[in-house]
């Protein structure tokens, strides 16, 4: 539709996840406006993130040495740990300031619709992490869906065999700030199995 | 929150039209996943679009060379002009492939609120292209809203120096495959106004 480069620039924006082509029109003509100096911050940051991140080689965290800042942290606790999906769910998780410990990251969660069986997430990492006795506690804090469901229920199995581990799940219910009227019947049915005196 | 060039990338992809911090977080995972050659063909894109975008010496849309690929094309009717706001809102015109002669880019519309005044739209160089005779047609196609009313009327208003042109407005009415019961009155009055004998 445009010359060369304008369109060269709007295809390759368009191939983002969530950027269709209206925005991707819309941030090429935006970047023409801007100074040269502001698109090379951006050319420069995309050139280096592969070179520089890699995955913490105890957590698999995204992490740009070795090891990732929270497992390189010594005032972490480490006999916690906490497991996710993804990196970004450790994002989150920081950002609550409710957990102490370390992580660990699956790569995803068991789903055979794609594909994903349990021998494609970081289950034998897991369990290497486990067997010296550190460890006494483990979060599963997957998705609350049905693939995060199962992912939790398979680990849970496999940390029976380590019974000195107490494992827990995130809790399910009503989010805060949320209206009992447009919640779900799974969510509502979770929140009232599981109240708690006050 | 994440470590140096994956928060780099995230910042700077947060600073596009459109894109807030959770768009910008899942581009940043999702080019963590992409092959290097992906990353570096958006990195060399982005820095080639200052040096080789620049602005037709004619009509202002944006061009590869001194003049853009409409101005260029032997094949366009050079007695017609389409005056428009934006360089996109040709591409827009474009793709009805209702219009066969050249373009005026305005850069912008009259907008007191912004400070924008008729001096700082493309108006002086729209005039030279039209003393010479050649052009018999002014097409004004800017925004239907009270910055482009007000352009294109402070334009033919200009243009009544030229008694040989031929000005025109885009018609507004109601959208094609849009429904009478949603039409707001302006549009559906001016549908009323400009109805046509079939």
């Amino acid at each position: 539709m445009y010359e060369g480069a304008l369109q060269n620039v709007i295809d390759e924006l368009g191939r983002l996840p969530g950027i269709g082509p209206k925005s991707a029109q819309r941030i090429g003509f935006w970047l023409l406006d801007q100074p040269t100096e502001d698109i090379g911050r951006l050319a420069d940051a995309l050139v280096v993130l592969k070179q520089k991140v890699h995955f913490c080689a105890v957590c698999f965290n995204v992490a740009e040495g070795d090891v990732c800042r929270i497992c390189a942290d010594p005032r972490r606790d480490r006999r916690a740990i906490c497991v996710v999906e993804e990196s970004k769910d450790i994002a989150a998780i920081e950002r609550t300031n409710e957990f102490r410990g370390l992580y660990h990251v699956l790569g995803g969660a068991i789903s055979p619709i794609d594909g994903k069986g349990p021998s494609q997430l970081r289950l034998h990492e897991l369990m290497t992490r486990l067997a010296d006795g550190t460890v006494t506690e483990v979060i599963l804090a997957t998705n609350p869906n049905l693939e995060g469901e199962a992912t939790a229920t398979y680990i849970a199995r496999l940390l029976n065999d380590f019974p000195g581990i107490a494992v827990s799940r995130l809790a399910s219910g009503l989010p805060v700030g949320g209206d009992l009227e447009y919640a779900d019947e799974v969510t509502l049915g979770r929140a009232f199995s599981g109240r708690r005196t006050i």
